[in-house]
């Protein structure tokens, strides 16, 4: 199968290219480098060193001997969207190219103007270059279960029936994203939903839970294959967070009471749903969601499993809880359903004390690039009142 | 009170100025005249003559004594809204600055793109402008009927309650927006009340369904004030349209079966909504939303009530089904609420006999500036394969 990632440069755009390469697909990756540029503008870095998308493109040749054809180009470019899709021709996009980052959406309002529309505009584009260019094209696209928020019902997948007054209905699964980096993902999910409407394009969309993982079976194969791993406020995920504030020796920063559950998996998990789904794909006029996440933990079991792995090899680790940046419900229900992707045959590599001590360990040897002060908390979404002076020092280095 | 308009070159948006301006508020307009350049791409224009924004405002202060500010800029810069915003300190804002029409966003990706990328960063700025500036002000956002779409079940104002596996909550409305143009006023609904929530602001979202009606108390003042009066099949809207078909002697075209049923209100109603709306604000950190129509028709029932009385006034009018260029049911349930402006004491204008006899003799007396050409539905939903050829026809006068 010929298969494009967007953000092919990314924490899991590469290692998902390399995966589904390895597999015997044609696969091309496309990116702007539009994430580096975004680690530059906050001074923080991924903790392993990775290299440039081409010596990756190029080492991952040698090492496999399959090639990866790479496209350079920014989403927002119709013009560049369209060219792609007519050079390569692909029976599969996976679209991972998006700001991903809540914090990062909520800094300033130049960010979440930026958030927004780079990924609204980015989208939008890839629709309308599938129904023109490739039609028949199916869109994996990576959304995110922040999408739902924390209703206080069971979540479906995508969709729930509703009895209302004598009457029922099947309709979309109602959203309260928590930032407007989630708020973007959310615009994404209506537009594609119309677009598979009015065009009859097939598209899947995966409402990813939060990833945890430095390595996969690509990755391993050769230093110079490494995917971008981050710990910092910005960019770093909770539980990869964890591991470098225990290899680093300082306490395990959790948000308030720590009671906010989330849908958590691993980074092979991910790479293995996405195949799943591109094997499985979506009908002609047909819009999917399925909720891509193994397991549910609040932040404070998580937390807890990482400071008692930690301690099993003789860490010092602490919890902290700190005072919530974010506006979100500490302590809430939360059911939200994750059968399809069993369904195809997803089985999960759950989280456990092994993952965990191969974490802290691979994280422990890169203990030195640890940057100490980009780990704690400083966007904070009740920014009504913040003054432009304490902007400043946040993203100037002070 | 001091209330900003913004849109306020608009239909809708200039009446309302004159509206509040008469009853002694203090009102500013801002603008940046994109409806007007908009018009020029697809030489459309207005049934009866406007003048510029500056023409009209010197024209209210000569017949009414009141001054209303004008400030020109775009709301996507933002350094224009939190400047107007330091300039004017509203109490309210209502914000009407929206690329407004349906078959504009689906013309091609690009009007698709700017459709959602000028009404999302325009909200937004309002949004983050509003936080820093003004934190108390009321933001009265015009939204669309069309944000729900047209499900099996009874349309709530905003929120509905949900009861899911033995549990319950009150969630947004799920929407099933039917254009580039209605997603656009969905995600500018879910960043709204995620505003509302993080940073207290106090917001009202005006479902609005379906405006007809050329004259305001206010416009009819004197010939300089009249407002923008659109029947073409991109800015005009249903009423509207087939009052002038009528008058030309033309068909009126009726949309596939014309069983779409949808609410409507009169012009007059819009104003003293939105009068309604200022006069009892949301409070700080709430969302609310109004469904904001009187009555709801199937199109081929309006068609038929301008028939009859366009045939009593001697006039040879007829009904004709088209295709309808648009995906969208033609046949459904359709029973949505509309209590609470009702509640706050509004005293609809139904459309009435008097009303149509009255717009169709001031359309025929601008009968000789109709452009019949412009009338005939050609902006596609299912644009699927359509060629550069037909897209070059259509926009390029032929």
């Amino acid at each position: 199968m010929r298969i494009l990632i967007l953000g092919g440069d990314g924490y899991l755009g590469w290692p998902t290219a390399m995966y589904l390469s390895r597999r015997q697909h044609a696969v091309a990756v496309l990116d702007n480098f539009a994430k580096r540029r975004w680690e530059m503008e906050l001074n923080v870095e991924p903790l392993i060193p990775i290299r440039t998308l081409h010596d990756r493109v190029d080492a991952w040749e040698k090492v496999s001997g399959e090639r990866i054809e790479l496209f350079v180009g920014d989403l927002r470019n119709y013009g560049v969207v369209e060219g792609v899709l007519e050079a390569f021709r692909p029976d599969t996009i996976v679209h991972y190219g998006e700001q991903p980052s809540a914090p990062y959406s909520m800094i300033d309002h130049n960010r979440a103007v930026f958030t927004q529309t780079n990924n609204v505009t980015g989208t939008l584009n890839a629709l309308w270059a599938i129904r023109k260019v490739v039609p028949e094209c199916h869109l994996v696209k990576l959304g995110t279960m922040g999408e739902y928020g924390t209703p206080n019902i069971d979540i479906e997948e995508g969709f729930i029936e509703i009895e209302h007054k004598g009457r029922k209905d099947v309709l979309p699964f109602p959203c309260q994203p928590g930032s407007f980096y989630h708020l973007s993902k959310v615009h994404d999910s209506h537009n594609i939903r119309f677009a598979c409407k009015v065009w009859k394009l097939a598209a899947t969309d995966l409402h990813q839970g939060v990833v945890y993982g430095i390595e996969t079976d690509e990755t391993q194969l050769d230093s110079r294959l490494e995917t971008s791993f981050h710990y910092d406020e910005v960019f770093g995920t909770a539980l990869n967070r964890f591991t470098v504030q225990a290899a680093a020796g300082i306490p395990l920063t959790v948000y308030g009471r720590g009671g906010q559950s989330r849908g958590f998996l691993n980074i092979r998990d991910t790479l293995r749903c996405v195949e799943l789904v591109i094997l499985n794909p979506a009908k002609a006029g047909e819009y999917r969601v399925f909720n891509q996440f193994t397991e549910t933990f609040t932040v404070a079991q998580l937390a807890a499993l990482v400071v008692q792995q930690a301690r099993k090899l003789g860490m010092a680790a602490e919890i902290e809880h700190v005072e919530n940046p974010r506006i979100e419900l500490e302590q809430h229900h939360y059911q939200p359903a994750h059968t399809k992707l069993m369904a195809l045959g997803l089985e999960p590599h759950y989280l456990s004390n092994v993952l965990l001590e191969s974490m802290l360990g691979r994280v422990t040897r890169f203990q030195a690039r640890i940057k100490r002060d980009i780990i704690q908390p400083r966007v904070r979404w009740d920014t009504r009142g913040r003054e432009v002076e304490e902007l400043k020092r946040m993203w100037a280095g002070a």
